[in-house]
């Protein structure tokens, strides 16, 4: 029997990627797109509520390419609260005028490979570990998105794998990764029964080549090389209320 | 020649996945909205005698993101009802503002790995066999579903295995299982010939983390980790006509 | 050189599957509804007079869950004959109210597996062979529908194997089908060069969970269990013209 | 370093399948419909003037089941021709009836493996060679097309093989077609490069079973049974403006 | 641990694929049509201020087939100007007429497999290196388009090969493509973490056969006969103002 890697699980995630219906977008009067993004700025501010109290976060990115406009990504304390949110959004007049294009559900997770020694603490209590349960997405000008699945194949499955040597070659997976800190922040979030991967990645830089580094850099680790299969990738830059304006003016 | 498993099998299962078309929903009147409201509580009403007559079973869920909306699963006797059920929805006010996302047809199956020793019993007249098999779903926060199959590759052939192999890995498999009696609630419906899929997982739970944990832990059994393939994953919170009115009001 | 299985071949098959529009079909009148309906009535009077006449056969079944709402499967003596069914559904006035969801174009075929001794008979005029080119389908309850390849891998390569391997794992593959001889009745239908599979296969039964009973048995046959590949699976409840009245009625 | 094969290219070669707006194509008053089918045909018999000229070819089907409702072949001696002969059937009017549902785009191939001896010789300047390069397609009951690959896989890599073995296998390979003269003809072009498989195949018969046959002869033989990868395949009958009358009255 | 690959990057790179939708491009007046190409034209003639400043580059061809129309390639500074060229175009009145049909996100890459001896000097201030980085796309006749990953399976995982042995393979494969010099342009990208596969692959030519040769050549090469997966291929004819006038004349 093999050891299952124990997680600590945080808030809850929703990408929720749209698309601009631009055709329809242009065909109302200037004063109802006025209006319809009014009521969007308004929405976005009262989601902000919660990255304030700190009960929550969420990043609010344009998306390049023709895969998404852009994605609002959300970070809460229950599954029916990223449920209120996503129909609050499909009510908004903004709804009407954009496509559903892709959506993912996790919750942020931290895996024991990467835990200290065992002691007495209650993990939940330690302010290293909750600061990246419950974190504090970064406005940084880039995200980059892809959700991801540990191989189990004849010869190369992850699950098969003694813990000992996962957690040898998530140690190393790891140094890669640190070696980016203050250029690339990442956000791990599980999505084992919530959605179609194990994994989703979500990744914030100021310079968005680092994320191209990054992650070229870890497939020549053996973690990615072997045992790594990737879903799509996304990749967007920063949007704030200014932003949305400048887009949605036609 | 390998020794078939032999099932026991119960009621008929339809998992009915619909979104709902926000912007034609906006379009019509409050009275209109009201009045299919209306009509489609009582569809779930009617639907609900089953449940209340012991003839059948059903649940009713969100889901969360962009897959689909709701999940309406029911439980039946014969194919037959399932269709009429199916058929009866289309024929509702409120079909015109849903679009069909994704269904799975099945039937609540017992395999004969976990049989106790044999006896002259006739199975279906055993109350705990016949509790499995004719399920009174719980009325618990969440739901998951997935379907799912086994492997049939080379070196990982589920169907190659000798049948004392298959009931030792399925007996551990189950062991997980049983440590979440009470937390998950599990309805497993083979689909060989059905559907797409061999099986149909649905997972019932209060707290919606469980979902995680147990299918993350199984995926380190032999079971899931060389023979399971899985399609793709919803999750779920409980519906029921306040909240189906509060999701519905625009 | 591996020798290749010989086939007899009979009558062109054509499975046309169609999800109903239920928005457009409510919108038009109660007159113009029943005169669809009668249009479409006397189009499947007109395909059963070949059943009569036994130039053909037909099958008409309605479809559990979102993958199609029925299918109309017709056997006939070319492709033409097919082809002009087809485009003459799509000029009928239910067309209009259809979606086309699934098809597929086969030939029904016996192989060479199962053939007995040689003989200097010409086996098309074996009533026995010609009783199985040209069935005449059964008005059974249920039908069952998928497409299936066998495998061309390394290490589980069905045209490489010996014809003397491959006649012997098809008499034992036949051997179940046998078993269910009464209960389950199947059409194997060639479709190399036709469609995307290489064979289609369609079931019929009264009990619908003999399908499952089969397939499922069938699976731990190595023919199966090594060698073969499926697509999507349809299951569905026989219609006649008072179902199908009743089916449209709105 | 594995020798290429060398290739001798003829007329470039665009598939253009199409299906039909029933519904649209019915709500247009006879009299438009009469002059949309005029058009097409002058388009048609405009296109059969290089086939005269001998400067290209064509080929007109209809196409069995849901996938199309018919096909057009076009060769023609640039790229630049055939984009020219897409564009001007799109600004038809019959094309705002129809729906895009699947192309190919390739060039007629000759591949050395079955090149004779060397020569000092223009093999461009063959008439042999040249009518297999520039061929006249001809006007036989049915067509069947499929894109395909040759494997790369560990274990069966085509593009590993030495020339020798590539070769001998095409050799006989090549017999089994040559044992189907004056049955079916075959069209090879090449698409590496110009559509996401590497060849294109196209079968003309006047007996459609004779496709089945060939196809499934060759998949026992190792090129096809270890080395080959299958797209999606098309079947269909001939049109002649009589019979492209006789599909489009309503 | 494997050695990574280092990469010297280049401009942001966005193709955008459209498909014309022709039906709704012919209900506008003549006045209206010749308003929106004017529009457009002015539109690329703003992109080409780049090139002409050598801050970007861009190219715009047809695209044979049904997998789109025309394909828009931009080359920028910066990701934030791929996405306002991107919105840019979906605020012209030409972007109603189109339909999304793909696109790919990259940035151009040099490989230090290709690199030289080790030196002091900053590589982006080589002039040679600058030229290629920072390309200016010829104006040629045909345009070639996919995207690959190096595969990482069993027996096959280019990412676990040691360094000088991808070195002494990608130098093989090199020899093939500057055989081509003259004859075919070669842009390559990175796409990591930008989008669904690792490099896209861009060529031009003035003869498009010549895609085919250098492609098929290469599948023989160990790098792509061993290590390559191919995405979907486009190919194309250029565009300048007056073919684009034709190409939208109706």
């Amino acid at each position: 029997m093999i050891e299952a890697a124990q997680t600590l699980d945080g808030w809850y995630v929703l990408h929720d990627f749209r698309s601009i219906d631009w055709a329809s977008w242009k065909l109302i009067s200037a004063e109802e797109r006025q209006e319809t993004i009014d009521e969007f700025i308004k929405y976005l501010e009262k989601i902000n509520e919660a990255d304030i109290a700190k009960t929550g976060s969420h990043a609010f990115y344009s998306i390049v390419g023709q895969k998404a406009d852009f994605v609002l990504m959300t970070l809460r304390e229950t599954m029916e609260e990223l449920q209120e949110l996503e129909t609050e959004f499909n009510k908004l007049a903004i709804a009407e005028f954009t496509i559903p294009s892709y959506s993912y559900v996790s919750v942020v997770e931290l895996s024991n490979y990467l835990a200290g020694k065992e002691s007495d603490e209650d993990p939940y209590q330690n302010p290293h570990v909750r600061s990246r349960l419950y974190p504090e997405l970064p406005r940084w000008n880039h995200i980059c998105f892809y959700p991801m699945d540990k191989r189990r194949q004849e010869g190369a499955n992850w699950y098969m794998l003694p813990m000992d040597e996962r957690k040898e070659l998530m140690r190393s997976h790891g140094l890669i990764g640190r070696s980016y800190a203050g250029k690339v922040k990442q956000i791990i979030s599980g999505s084992v029964g919530f959605d179609d991967h194990e994994w989703g990645v979500t990744l914030f830089a100021e310079d968005v080549l680092q994320f191209k580094k990054l992650i070229y850099e870890m497939r020549f680790d053996e973690v990615s090389a072997r045992y790594a299969e990737f879903g799509a990738f996304f990749v967007g830059n920063i949007l704030d209320n200014e932003k949305l304006v400048k887009l949605l003016s036609v």
